[in-house]
Parts: structure tokens; sequence; C-alpha cells
């Protein structure tokens, strides 16, 4: 099988390498770091498994060089969907070629359906903890699970396929055709601690250390889990009580909308927040705390815009 | 008439140097200040009415050493009530004293009534732009005008009286025998510009420039006004609509609150923010995004003190 990896960071790395791992034929689209890259390779660090160095890859700068793939994972920031798909996707896609969007937040697969109405999409949502140390490095500090969950591929078993693919390198990948519910389960531990280390430019231990702001993280997941049953999507309502002593427990953590606002990125409040609070909305449930992180967000984001 | 002043800030400076131009006979308590006014006394510089000197007044560092006084005006930070004012005021009260509050927030009469069951209180609500620029020396920019509501004054004719010395100086003085509604009414500018300033570290001309700030503060004001309602304090709901293009319209401003945050006092936060939510909530209405603003505010306190 052949598969195309979009983007370069954490993300793209890991699982790109894993299929490599794999046995399978990877091509990846690179651009800061493809000279870098073609001319070293990967470096895969990890802290929980096995580290490893793939010292030759196929790695272009256009994806007009790329043959068409069976898979094309979009690893980009949700920032950069817009401007780049449009351009970057065309040569990559056959008839039967299923994107997988390895991204955040809710309704990227809706707007990538809708500049590319014939694709096989499927949303992809990455429990892990790993960060890019440099170009082609990666440091895998915990975690790797990877959900899919089919947003309209119509051939299931290529996505059963990409589970047993994965499995076969360790990576707990679940597959299941309730997108939503996979989508609102990431948004429960992302809305209020994407947002809040940003507005309070404090990383998880420090929030977790104040009693107002546990209690502020638990309203937050209050409010994504009726926004979700407003959208049909049933979580289970204990998991805030489960989420506080497990983000406790964590050492200190920048969650990634944390790291582009220090490393002054675009930050992806569309898909994280204003998407959410708008389709709970449009379902009839108010996420009202959501909507004020995102404001303030907002307002952080124009300010950092206004600096440039 | 008899009046001390407790606190030498621009408030206390401001409206105890206009009862000295009324011919009144007034007495400062002052701490760190006092040598240095003792020496050379107070100056009121003003941008929009006449600018004066008081090169003598009469200033105590020491509240046994001053006269009971038929007013104390009380002009310290409410954070200060607590662990002040059981020393301070005594010495100062006979039977028919009245003291004012000229405070921010909700119940700091309720709190003083606690510690002194029979002394009569009015609260105090200074609409003013009043900067202290040095010690005993004050920048006043604009506005000026004193609300004063009752709490527990039986003899009204003595709130009366203060009305028409201030009057005397061209200090537009209202009296009210509604002091939830003054309250509430300052709440609905306090609430949402002293916390936003502080949690987005930015300036009031900052917030008005932007889109979702805008919202944000209206649907901070509309949340103040039904918690008013929930209270019995009807303010007309067509506020915020004016409010905002008045806060657009002022120069760039560091409410209160932003300056104890930039000077690393003690924030407000009790009187301001957390005696609204909980007196609005056991009224039935749960002000959802202010509580959030008061926990956000809550943490950045936390992490304040944490740095001493």
């Amino acid at each position: 099988m052949t598969h195309a990896i979009i983007g370069s960071g954490a993300i793209g790395i890991f699982y790109g390498s894993m299929l490599i791992k794999a046995g399978e034929d990877v091509h990846f689209l690179l651009h800061n770091d493809y000279d870098y890259v073609r001319e070293h390779g990967l470096k895969i660090n990890s802290a929980i498994r096995e580290s490893f160095n793939l010292p030759t890859i196929q790695a272009y700068n256009n994806t007009k060089d790329m043959p068409p793939c069976d898979y094309v994972f979009v690893c980009l920031k949700t920032t950069q969907n817009q401007k780049l798909l449009p351009q970057l996707l065309p040569p990559l896609l056959k008839d039967d070629t299923v994107v997988v969007l390895i991204q955040n937040g809710l309704g990227v697969e809706n707007d990538v359906a809708e500049m590319f109405p014939t694709a096989q999409i499927a949303g992809g949502l990455a429990f892990i903890s790993c960060n890019k140390i440099g170009p082609g490095e990666i440091y895998h500090l915990a975690h790797g699970d990877l959900s899919i969950g089919n947003f309209n591929v119509k051939n299931r078993e290529k996505l059963e396929t990409l589970k047993t693919i994965f499995t076969s390198q360790q990576i707990s990948c679940i597959f299941s055709e309730d997108l939503p519910m996979l989508r609102w389960r990431k948004l429960l531990w992302n809305i209020p601690f994407n947002g809040m280390t940003v507005v309070l430019n404090a990383q998880t231990d420090k929030l977790m250390a104040n009693e107002a702001l546990v209690n502020l993280s638990k309203q937050l997941m209050e409010e994504v889990i009726l926004g979700a049953r407003a959208c049909g999507v049933n979580l289970d309502p204990q998991l805030p009580e489960q989420m506080i002593p497990y983000t406790k427990a964590m050492a200190a953590y920048s969650p990634s909308m944390k790291l582009d606002y220090d490393y002054k990125r675009p930050m992806e409040i569309h898909y994280i927040y204003e998407n959410p609070v708008r389709t709970a909305k449009e379902a009839g449930y108010y996420m009202s705390k959501v909507d004020m992180l995102s404001q303030q967000l907002q307002f952080i984001q124009e300010q950092q815009d206004k600096e440039k």
C-alpha cells in the first residue's frame, strides 16, 4: 500500500515512521525541513518504546512529484487546511484514496469534503504526547493510540486495514463509525486545557494546583458534555471526575495550542472552539464558558497577529 | 462638622480635599505617606477643574490620635477591610457617626456591619477617573460624581447634608435609599472591564478594538443585569448598548484592578466578583461567564501571591 504523509510535525513523523516499520510504502511531503531530512532521514526517540533512525526516506517538497496514494494522512495544523489543501491534495488522489485527517477539533472533515466532494475521508484522533525537537526528529514521551473514525469512506475494509497495520506496530488503533463521538471525546480534554494554558499563560500543573481552576476545568468539561449531548453524542458524565486526577498526575504539560502560542504560530481556535460552540448552539445548547474562552483566545490571537 | 478620611489614595485625597474646600473640619489618616504629607500637604491637579494645593492639613498616622467624627469616609481597598477596620474605626465612632464606605463591589456594608453592629453605615460609589501620582498628590482626569446609598443610617438628614456639602463644590452627588441599585449599577462596568484588563493584560482601548471582546463585554454586562434582577434590582437593559460606545470613546484606561495587578497589590476579587456571583446565585441566577472571570482572577492572584 502507498501512503502520503502531509505535514512533518511530530504527528506526521511518528505515524509515518510506524507505517514504514510495518513495511508500507511511505512518501513524506516536507517544507522547511526538506533538505535536511532528504540528507539525514528521520530520527524517532521514544521514552516508552524502541528508538530508531530511518536514514533514508522518500522525501518530497511538492506533491506533484509524489505518486497518487492509497492513503493520504493530513497531519498539518488545521489553520493551514484552507490555504494549503486545495493545492496539495489533488496530485495524491486516486478514485479510491482514503484521506485521513489526523487533526484536532470539530468539522475538519466537512470542510475538506467541501473542497473535494468526491474524496473519501476519515478522521484521526491521536492520543499521544510527542514533540518535534528538530528537523525530522521527534521525542515521543507517552501514549500513541490512534482512533480512526469514518466520515464518508465507502470501503470500510480500507479503514480496517489501517487498524491492522498500526496494531502490528503495537499502536493501539480503534476504528469507529461514530466520528462525532471520537471528536467530542477528544475535545473534552482539549477545550479546557488548550485554551486555559494560553489565556493564563501557565502549564497544566499550575492550573491543577489552583482550586478555582480545577472547578473551572470541570465546568468547562460539563459544558462540553452537554454540548455533545445536544449534538447526539453521549459522553460518560463521569469523565470530568476522572480527567481531573489524570491531568493532575501528568507532568507539567503544554498542550499543542500553548506551544503554538509560545512559538507565535496561529492557534487552532476555529476548529477547537468556534466550530464546537456553533455546532452545539445550533443543536440547542450554548456552551457559555467555552465561548468565553474562545473569545479570549480570539483577542489574544489578534494581538499576536498585530505584533507581526 | 468633623470628617475622618481613612485611606490616602486618589479617592480619599480627592473627596477629602473637596470637604476642606467646603469649609469642613477634615482629619486624614495616613500610613506610608504620613511624614511627607505632614510636611508638604496635599496637591490636587485636575484636568477639568481648578488645581490647588493644601499646604497644611490635619494628618495622623493613628486613629487613636484623631477625634471622634461626625462622618468617617473609608477609602481603603476592600482587601484591607477585614484586617484594618476592627483596629482603625473604634476611636473615630460616636453614637451618631456615619461611616461612608467609598469602595467597590457588593457586600462591603454587610461585613462592616458585622464588625460594628451599632454603626450607621452608608455606601459611596465614586464615578471618577483620578490617579495618585505621588505621596499626597493626585491627578484628576475626569468626572467626579459621588453616589451615596443608605445602608442603615437612621438620620437621613445626615446623608442629605453630605449631598449639600459636595454639591457646593460642584461635585454631582446623588443620594439614594436603594444602595443595591447603586452598587449593581457600578458593577455593570466594573465586572467586565476590571477583570478582563487583568486576565488579558490589556487596557480598555485594546479590548474595545477586538470584536470578540466587545461581544464578550456585552455578554458579561447582560449577565450582571440578569444577576441584579434576580436580586430585585432592575437595571436598564439598554445600558450595555450605551456603555460599549462610552468605553470605546474613552482614552486607553487601566481600571483599578488592573493597576492593583500591575503594582502587585491584592485584587478586589472578593467584593467585585465572588460576592456578586454568590448573591445572584442564591437569588436564582448563575452568572456563568462572570464566575469564569472570577475563577481566572483567583488563579492569577494565587500566582502573584506565590511570587512574593
